[in-house]
């Protein structure tokens, strides 16, 4: 791809950012499979309105367990219907009775003798359960196959679970990934290994089959690879988040709750077993419980001057997701990218954009857009702590067996980002 | 009227909705005197802002005890009048002391010399006290004649008052009342009995003199009548909500405080004496402290998946309230009807949006609306608890008295009626 | 100036409010240096972003002590300059680390091997530090010369800091000063002898040199004079705050932070010394601290129904504020001035209104602006408490000394302040 000094973001991106119902990104984004909610806040016979892109659902479990997605408000009256009651599979309105089948299709209504059920239905939505999300596909079509990611599956370990919202737009975070070098920056105080990543001439970009393989090559010509998949997944592997792990790889999701507010929801692969598993596992379970402060909330703080990054409490508050928040929603609701200037080490920020503008472009015009498809060839990189290059999805794993899913967000977290799901009335 | 199995409320329904200044509803709505306030809120010589419809008012009540309702600000320098002081009858404004009678004249400019008083005035609205509410007549002409409801003054007995508000659109509570079939549904928990009422053939719904008489037949032929009372009354007999008391009558008015909220005043004729007048009233009185939570917010929480139907302490919420909470607040702070199925339980309803088109279309082409009356013929009916139909009106009550007026408003219900009706800043 | 019974404000004076970039008043009140933040709330080191008339700056104050004001965001990924890091009197980014001169050139971009910063560049606004508030120049022209007012800078005792924030359009504050008949109403309660001050034929307002001189003559033909200074400044002489001091000079600014928030920064000339001095500042000290209640809220309830007048704590709350926010606030965030009924007693508002069309309409026509200036004969005049017309610049003091800045604000003022001052994200 092109090194310009200085690359403009043309007009016609603001059609990225924007994902309500009829938007060209809201219309392209449900063209695939998105994560909606976690499995485990969903408990059987509980039901919940929640808002995706702009658009209200009725997400609820039935009494099997199966979870089911369909309009957020019966036909009848236009009550939401997460107040009525599960029955089975099938969901009743509170308000007069009309009852729904996971199918969408009405099944009765009581107060009419002579009912009229076979002309009512609602819209249902395919919903999958997968690595402890609630998938759904949103958008008017068939469903494209439902990728799978077969090294999060079986291994011998853990997926852990930790997803978080944030009150900005989500392609300000999504454009923040294929930036490393803010990470020396933004996570500067954190992690004293991360400086240095990330100078811009030793940054590349290049189209995959998936989306864009995004590399950082050392002075040593080690490097360090990651793969975003379109329109809004990201794989890559990380620094170690505890002392008896490798590296670690992970797996993200961006997904607009409005258009100014997303949710990156996030799996982690931790191919730990026995006494390690365990002695992790205490681990993370302290750490969730010590965090009592929402970094939302605190970011805010920061970015209006009633606190300082210089005075936090790192054991009260998750600090990486903190300084994403300040550089992040200090940009504002919906960054404003009319006169910006980005530089040879904005090539994956630069490359994101080209690739959503021409699949939008495609999309809106009525042409081909690309099939995106992740191999098993595409899978990110990084050299080891002790300088060896390594690949954990094949070290020491028993393929044969299927990983445990973990929930590690902190209860602080998970109550932040469920208001954050949960369509406010309006 | 029609059976329809499927009605679609038409565009111009929309035009019910709004009802601010200058608006069909609004001006429509003006036409008719209205309760705003309730007399036990306003203390002599005190002065409130409040809204309703969409327009600020001061409200206060003279030395004399009067209540007296006029414009929100002075034509002076514009700032809110019930900040100033209660001078007799008269209110004077905090900035510079401009004084305006009851009447809306100007009476003094302290600050002026050759004062031009004579030449000033705010309008002032009639006002009268009525079955402890305060109703003002807003509109432009002369004000109709006040309608009087007999049966509600004079009784030995008690007229208690249980008015609430409600955020959302007052349409919404206004179709509620005349769909009887919502009840075995949203109060379904509450009071078994009510199971099976309003099943659609069973309803029926005509055109009377005041507005709708609203009727359903039993298998049996036992019949109960409520009345609707163009444009926004509600005369209904209801179950007995104490053990020593029979069913009984109640008045509702449902009040846009502004296009997402509104009031429903009401009140409710109970005719007890003696010691079982002493012992209800001391029930109600330990009831309207026990309540600590406020419905409103609790159906949100519901509503916004914070909290669950199936969890609500009873002891300290009203439950119906919070029951039509949810189902009214969960169409949204104003329904969409667009796309909606009504059937043939939802006579009712058609009814009201019929009369209310007809009358809105002939007022805002200048045609003769129809002038509506409640005669001593127009009141509801219910079968007895035991079967034999009952008006409770006539039943052991004296005429020559005059029946005490008893505030049971819980109170944290004033509280949040209160912040509801007082007019913020804006 | 005339002396119309009623004068109505013309339509363009709707220019006079808005003060957003590009608006007439926000481009002429840019012309002028503005104090934008107060010196003590800013530390060595410190960076915040600030809002002033609608307009998002980065104010920081770098490691020599000097106060820097610069544009909010950084060009290259738009963060917020504000939480990056101060470096000797350089600000560098949060996200990326490009780090600005105190002049706003972009000095370091690390993340690129071929840096452009030659070509990248925010802007810088000129800063002076003058009677402990920070002043800055925000306009697109040469700044013109700073304006000084050496009776508070040399002279034997202490400027007191005593601003506050109020929740309205500055415009109805600036109005409020030239009207000195509200004192006998809006702070009739508190200072007695405040009653008959202001009647109408006794009100002159002369344009002067510098803006408004605005005056009040005495039957017995002893004048007060308070002088107004374009386009938003008052310098007067007001009654004793403490039994131990004469009457006090002070100087307003009214600054914009956006249309419906505004600053009154204060300063008050306090010509004490030795144990005079020290006593009145320990009871300044003691009432700042005694003062628990934010005026700004309190108003709020008083105008909405939640709490009465009459009903203040004194002890806890500033009791001139307050009254002034509710007569100020009570018009509405902005005051709508359609239909107002000006009197005699308007002469200054009337006065104000007039300057400030005349060089609004000259200054958006092209033609040349009136150049205000302030020389030593503009102060303010009053009768002393026992009769004796005095001026205190003059009396008892030593002009060779420097007063000292001491600040009075009361600890919530300055957290509602600076919650004002504060660019909420959006």
């Amino acid at each position: 791809m092109a090194d310009p000094a200085v690359v403009r973001f043309s007009h016609r991106s603001e059609d990225c950012l924007r994902a309500g119902p009829g938007t060209p990104a809201g219309r392209y984004l449900r063209q695939f499979w998105q994560p909606v909610y976690h499995s485990v806040d969903l408990a059987a016979g509980r039901a919940v309105t929640i808002r995706i892109m702009s658009q209200d659902f009725a997400l609820y479990r039935g009494q099997s367990g199966a979870a089911h997605l369909v309009d957020a408000t019966c036909p009848h009256r236009g009550t939401r219907l997460s107040s009525g009651r599960i029955e089975g599979e099938a969901l009743r309105c509170f308000y007069h009775g009309w009852k729904f089948g996971a199918d969408g299709q009405c099944l009765e209504q009581p107060a009419e003798e002579n009912a009229f059920c076979q002309k009512v239905s609602i819209r249902a939505y395919p919903v999958r359960e997968y690595l402890g999300l609630i998938f759904a596909f949103l958008g008017n079509s068939t469903p494209p196959e439902f990728q799978i990611h077969p090294e999060f599956e079986q291994f011998d370990g853990m997926v852990e679970i930790d997803s978080y919202s944030r009150e900005c737009n989500y392609f300000q975070n999504l454009e923040n990934a294929l930036d490393m070098s803010h990470i020396g920056f933004v996570h500067g105080d954190n992690v004293a290994i991360f400086k240095g990543i990330g100078l811009g001439r030793a940054l590349d970009a290049e189209e995959s089959a998936w989306g864009v393989t995004y590399g950082f090559t050392r002075p040593d010509g080690q490097r360090r690879v990651q793969q975003f998949g379109m329109p809004n997944i990201f794989y890559l592997t990380a620094l170690p988040t505890d002392p008896e792990i490798g590296w670690q790889e992970s797996l993200f999701w961006w997904v607009p709750i409005d258009d100014t507010n997303h949710m990156q929801f996030s799996v982690h692969r931790v191919p730990a077993q026995g006494d390690v598993a365990r002695r992790l596992h205490q681990r993370r379970q302290a750490r969730r419980s010590e965090i009592e402060i929402a970094h939302q909330a605190l970011a805010k703080d920061v970015l209006e001057g009633r606190a300082s990054m210089r005075e936090v409490d790192k054991k009260k508050v998750d600090l990486v997701r903190l300084q994403d928040d300040v550089a992040q929603v200090g940009q504002g609701l919906i960054a404003d990218r009319e006169g910006e200037r980005l530089g040879r080490a904005d090539v994956g920020v630069i490359a994101i954009r080209r690739l959503w503008a021409r699949e939008l472009a495609a999309f809106m015009e009525g042409r081909p857009t690309k099939k995106w498809k992740r191999d098993a060839s595409i899978v990110p990189r990084a050299w080891g702590l002790a300088g060896n290059p390594a690949r954990i999805g094949g070290q020491g794993t028993d393929a044969a067996k299927v990983a445990e899913v973990i929930d590690v967000r902190p209860h602080v977290e998970i109550a932040v980002q469920l208001k954050a799901l949960h369509a406010p009335i309006a």
